[in-house]
């Protein structure tokens, strides 16, 4: 995530600060310019910027995986030459989005890009924002050897499964990435090689933890965990529009990341407002903040959305007898 | 739609009294076991009796199109058999649902059918409910004279255009009809030759005069009308779920439907009766019913969804900070 | 599934011999009326023939969870009635299709069979067919003792965590089982209690040996086994429309099932043909059937589909080029 | 549609009697940087140099509604001054997309960008690409006067209703466009004002047409030249990735459009010249162009998909049987 300043640029001095955060937690790299950092929100020499800073900072503590997708074929590639000189590790490339295209023009458009990058290239698969990227065509893909992993986003185990099944035995060296840390437990134990997550980017000291416990055979322990990643992973995604969930977890924990690019209404500053409420209580339960000085209430799962649906309704029906 | 008795069964007089009261207000044929007739809801041996009190009760004055879909092939065609000897003038049959079935499938399914079937046979396309029935394959299943006609409920305006186009060159007698009113005029001016409804069987007189204006060329009054059955249109579809919106203004309209099959919930009562308030107003200004003797309030459009979730978040709020 | 006989009638004594056939090969339970036995597709007094056979064969060594959903809530609880007496453990009832029901409307359905139902109850979620039963709605119908579990085969493995975290710590007697065996394992490690399978009525062995090596931590002997079943399940699954891939790899084993009640065109005939040679070849590597004389080619995975529209484009392109 | 030059950029000469060449033919506007002019695969200054060519060129005699959606709303705001400056009539402005944001933040998005616009807005709803903009929330924007009027590429004829009906009586001034000509003449009959439709940008003279019979009352004769713009829509639309099929029809009408930015697979170029074939043969039934010198087949239609995966199936079987 990139904390803006006042003036809602970047704020480069606490970008800094939180890339050594990140590091000095654990993180074994990491990944600027992804669905998190909302890169499509930024301009393309901000993008840049953006990953100059953290290449900088990271000062090859840990590997820089880029996120290097541009307008255009020829603009993602100059994007990748931009960052191999920065010192980055790799990049991460999204499918091409806004328009759905087929499986052979998301072909077309990353053989380009493996032909022609001077760096390694990362796929990204995030199917509920952009192309899907399907197993033949990331099979096919990973015949060139400048594409060396994948980061799926999809969620779903038994595409990763199909996915390493398909690749791993011609191309042993392939990383298997998931991005989806509400399944990282189950998905290492199928064989992936590790996450990119949006909560690591909250609460690295947990994921790395995770990862840990996995690599170790403690499965009971790493899956106990897990079930609570999995809680503040659905604060975080399901109480308000992607990734601002995330970004009101950063600064509870001590970040300023400023007013977010995308304007949220009077309705949605109260809803952050709550959200952050219930997330402090969670993140207080790890021992990560302090507690809220009001207390917590005993969080018994989601209220239900039926419930909510039919306290709504009451109050529409009170509000409609009264002719509005 | 089905009157109901105290004890769930076939209201058989009411059956018959509705038949009398629809065929007196117009309509140019019945279709009985229909979506908005809940076949799912009944068993085999209901079924059949619903189409042979409609049969007998219809009596030769408006043509019968009976649903016949059964839980496979061989009961679908004794089916077909059955309501051939009831006097029914064709069957619709519905495509299979549960499965979602390919295409190859759907034909296979249709041509059995079609090879046995003693009665006309239109297709019934659904694809929210059923497996879609695509362009190719009615084309493929129009080659067969006993299937004579499609009921589409898609509410695609290009799709029925396709369907015309594909169709039409090589069976100029295949009949096309809409089962998606809130666009009627616009289906029958592109080429649709009439509609099978839900809403008829609320409004025949309104439906009804739709058609006839369109037919006449008075396309200005016909939108107007059209409009205005959108409004009752999407209050029946979208306050409840299908088809109970239906069942409430059809008792407004006089007769006793009984409950339905599929329970309700206490807030679902609740909902239903706000609802037939809104369809006594808006039926009221059609001068079909009395309007309510509380009045009815100026109707401004749905309440904005986002307002129902603004209040709904207030008062879930106010809960959360109550320690529910 | 149901084995049919040549004028397609359920055929009593092979269902009896695959019964036996199962048991002995280990599987902890059988649930007959289910999706893969293509419970829509036969009359309901063929359903309850099916489950008074299976509840007889079984004769008290393994418990019968016996599928009874009907037309309606009346009907569905005249069948738990039936099945209790047949001496089923359970019953198992898929949320209502056809209709696509809210949440509201799938509480009060099962709301009301769980008040009158004499035996216990199973939920069976599966969205891809049915309406989706949610977690507050599952959570909602937990406090009905009558509710003893679920079977979920949305196959998000997510989801089941948020279901077994929201039901578990009020009901610790839950059951929580798996429809979707392609993530069998990582099912059992989030807690899962075990799974209904269409793949367990093909290979029993490999699903009992699946279950009983997670049970005993020997979690990478399983998750090879997994690879393996995924393979199968992904050739039975996505090459015939569902369950015929299924009841072609039944057949492989040595029973009669007859012809699938939904009728295959002339290319799925062919296409059915050849998935059989290929799950001869899957099945034959596990030992459980013979190789065909033929031979088996290397199986390098699915032929990518990108490949097929290649080999499709090209031939059409000719085809079009000739005048067709 | 952006003319490219061999090194791939704008090829400003071309845009230029491009424009020429469809005011000449009768369009009412000119709409640059929407999604058939691939906005979001140019660079900020290279959408800049589209608006400001256009407007010369344009010269006043038809009005420019300039794509101005940029990275963020700051940036939208800073492109909305400039194609002020530059003498665009208003903006269009797609709803964010990426992310799929909730109907709250596409309204807080949309009001910052009112609130600050020095030029007229318009909405741009297209809900297969972009997060949908709901009827609520555009009676909610229709609040703000510099917003006047909507785009609607649902395609979905009873929406545009309920929106004409939700907003023209509150603002009768603004303007309901409709962007899916699949179905143009419908969408005037309904009341809306026009359309701004990627085929305007290929056969210009029929779009016109299309719109002066309807104007007129000539529905029969604008019915059926709609049937033969369908042909070529579908042809255009689903035989080709968006919107290369566009491209390859406007070079037929004697524009070098150059390579598209998003690279073609050696399938996808095959496949693009038989598209060209088949829409020469159907541009020289209007006229438009000459017949290609091979002849034109007949056109049946659209070859069965069932028969393309027949023909597939049975190609892929033989493959197999060869060890393939």
């Amino acid at each position: 995530m990139v904390p803006l300043d006042d003036r809602g640029r970047i704020h480069e001095d606490e970008l800094r600060r939180y890339v050594d955060w990140l590091v000095e937690r654990g993180v074994h790299g990491l990944y600027p310019n992804g669905s998190t950092g909302e890169f499509v929100r930024f301009s393309p020499s901000e993008r840049r910027r953006i990953i100059e800073i953290v290449c900088q900072q990271a000062a090859g503590r840990v590997p820089v995986l880029a996120g290097a997708a541009e307008a255009n074929v020829r603009e993602t590639i100059e994007a990748c030459e931009t960052y191999a000189g920065f010192g980055a590790r790799a990049v991460a490339i999204v499918s091409p989005f806004y328009y759905k295209l087929s499986p052979e023009s998301v072909y077309a458009y990353f053989r380009e890009i493996a032909r022609h990058s001077p760096i390694d290239v990362t796929l990204y698969n995030i199917p509920m924002f952009a192309s899907p990227i399907d197993v033949p065509t990331i099979k096919r893909l990973a015949e060139f050897e400048r594409i060396v992993g994948i980061k799926d986003s999809s969620g779903d185990l038994a595409f990763m499964m199909r996915l390493i099944a398909a690749v791993r035995p011609m191309r042993p060296d392939f990383a298997f990435l998931t991005g989806w840390e509400a399944v990282l437990v189950p998905m290492l134990l199928v064989g992936c090689d590790g996450g990119t997550h949006a909560t690591s980017g909250v609460v690295p000291e947990l994921t790395r933890k995770l990862f840990d416990l996995t690599q170790a055979g403690r499965i009971d322990e790493a899956m106990k965990l897990q079930y609570r990643l999995l809680e503040l992973f659905d604060a975080m995604v399901y109480s308000a529009d992607f990734p601002e969930g995330f970004r009101a977890a950063v600064e509870l924990r001590g970040f300023h990341l400023g007013q977010s690019r995308q304007p949220l209404s009077e309705s949605q500053r109260i809803d952050r407002a709550a959200l952050s409420r219930l997330l402090q209580c969670i993140l207080a339960d790890f021992g990560y903040v302090e507690a809220p000085k009001e207390g917590c209430p005993p969080r018994t799962g989601n209220l239900s959305q039926d419930r909510i649906n039919q306290i709504a309704a009451t109050v529409i029906q009170t509000l409609r007898e009264r002719g509005l």
